[in-house]
């Protein structure tokens, strides 16, 4: 019943083609982290945490053939090959970072040690996510009235993560403690994730879900439709700003407008205190045929200019509080973002 | 190179098929009345302006064949056929009225005069359509900086109306006038009207122009890439509040956050004084299945429960101006939109 985002299983990667979703469930095996990076820009996998996860058995993966005396040159190699997959997604360089730090201060006890602890951090990084979202979730939950008709956007759910997932985990804890919940997802053009993905996720769960377009938000908020907000989160900055998919930021100052609470739901890992505020979180540009074509089918002229920003800013003055599994930060964010990651 | 939307033709209607654009360019002879309700039901032809020329033609296609003992009973069925198809365009609604008008002040004269005079009427609301389109056209361009990269929403030009356009019309008159000009259009789910319309419009037009998801005009607007908003409406109620494809109200709310000017744009024919506000503007829902499948192919699991609103509202308080083609009304539109209506 769960479902299997991503697994390690006999050295190899093995993910859910989430592209494929959800007219098929196909489940690939991976080798090679070449592949593992190319799976990542591919949207194979995707969602900030999952992706991080995704990093790390990369690298894990990557080592286990590299002989002795290339293996300096091969694991920057690995490292430089997974980082220029997604560029906005924090926790990629957090989960890279975290397994560079265990090749530097291991690699004194030997190749193959170094290679065992690789893979026991990746596990160990998969292991710590849904851990962290179970607990979020717990504390999103706790924010939520029962019932509620949650809005989300993309998804963050199991799919965007080891499993659980942020937004989706709060949904999921509110149910499991008794709360009345029901899903209101944007499509969430162009890549369709919440209609193919978190609509897929929650039926699964039985959790009642609505599906609407991109443009079809401020209708519902205008007729009091929704009650809250919840969204995940690419990368927050250490003022609050938060990056996450395009059309996050609209669906904030929509919220705003009709004074409806707006959460963000992410690991701490997601945090990045060397971003002073949104503008220095890189967006990633994707390829336009991600917009001007549908099911390989053209839906505009040839040759119209197109944009294709995977992600945006929402400035941290839209968002009610920040929920991570030590607990919900709330304004002023600029100060509580950097005590609560350094607590314990 | 004119877009020939609707056409009259040997006593029959002729219609390019919108939803075939941009890939095929079929026309559709129609020569039933209830065939020209069902092209305007299913979308062959769109746009409140188009639909208005549609349904008044409709009405004269409809008493070609009526017999004199038939006629009343028959006509009034007509105009009930064609006033069920698209509840908030207010030119539906206003063309029906001006048909009623030519046979009841008319029928004294004759069954066969009557259907001649239908016809000229219906040919007469056509060809006022262009006219009121060019002058519209002229007063919003005006109103436009050069350069400016203008967003529209939909499709508001040539293919909405019996030619030339309203929004687009605006931007067709920039360009006559020498005005630099440049299109932002989002794609417009669930009908893609932007992506498949507005940029084949202004394709071929040689107007330069750039297509983005629906979720993406926050984040142009964060960057500062657009410089005005104009788009077309389906309904404009006393006080200013205006009808129009879904979405339409977000975008209003971005362009307010960043000062972006408002502007809508529609002929006198749209504006609907028997509305108070625009919680009296019936909101077509549509069928599920425009949101659930994209080229026949479902995008979601099945059985997920779906929204489909065709349009929302756009609060007076948002709009800097509405143009027509009688010039520019500004705020307070409660007072100014009467007197602007009176005015010859």
């Amino acid at each position: 019943m769960a479902v299997k985002t991503i697994q390690w299983k006999n050295n190899h990667v093995v993910m859910l083609d989430q592209r494929l979703l959800p007219g098929k469930e196909v489940y690939r095996a991976y080798r090679d982290y070449t592949e593992v990076a190319r799976a990542i820009r591919d949207m194979v996998i995707r969602g900030a945490p999952a992706i991080g996860v995704a990093a790390a058995m990369g690298v894990a993966l990557g080592v286990v053939w590299v002989k002795g005396k290339n293996f300096d040159r091969e694991i920057e190699r690995i490292f430089r090959t997974l980082a220029k997959t997604r560029p906005t997604a924090a926790n990629l360089f957090w989960a890279l970072e975290r397994m560079r730090k265990i090749y530097i201060e291991k690699r004194s006890l030997g190749i193959e040690t170094v290679k065992r602890l690789l893979k026991e951090e990746a596990l160990k990084i998969f292991e710590e996510d849904i851990a962290a979202n179970r607990l979020l979730g717990k504390f999103g939950a706790q924010l939520l009235r029962s019932p509620s008709r949650v809005l989300t956007h993309c998804n963050a759910g199991a799919l965007a993560t080891a499993g659980y997932g942020t937004a989706l985990g709060v949904i999921r804890a509110m149910k499991e403690s008794g709360k009345e919940v029901e899903v209101l997802v944007d499509e969430t053009r162009p890549f369709l994730q919440g209609a193919r993905l978190t609509a897929w996720e929650l039926k699964k769960e039985k959790i009642p879900v609505t599906l609407l377009t991109d443009n079809m938000v401020g209708y519902l908020m205008q007729h009091s439709k929704v009650d809250a907000v919840v969204v995940g989160c690419d990368r927050v900055a250490a003022n609050g700003d938060v990056a996450n998919k395009i059309g996050t930021y609209g669906i904030a100052v929509l919220a705003r407008r009709h004074n409806v609470p707006f959460y963000v739901a992410g690991p701490t890992s997601s945090i990045d205190l060397k971003c002073s505020s949104g503008a220095e979180v890189p967006i990633e540009q994707r390829n336009s045929r991600e917009v001007s074509h549908i099911f390989g089918r053209p839906i505009t002229p040839r040759g119209v200019h197109i944009l294709n920003p995977a992600f945006d800013i929402t400035d941290h003055e839209l968002i009610s509080a920040i929920i991570t599994e030590k607990g919900v930060i709330t304004p002023p964010f600029q100060q509580n973002i950097r005590t609560h990651v350094r607590h314990q």
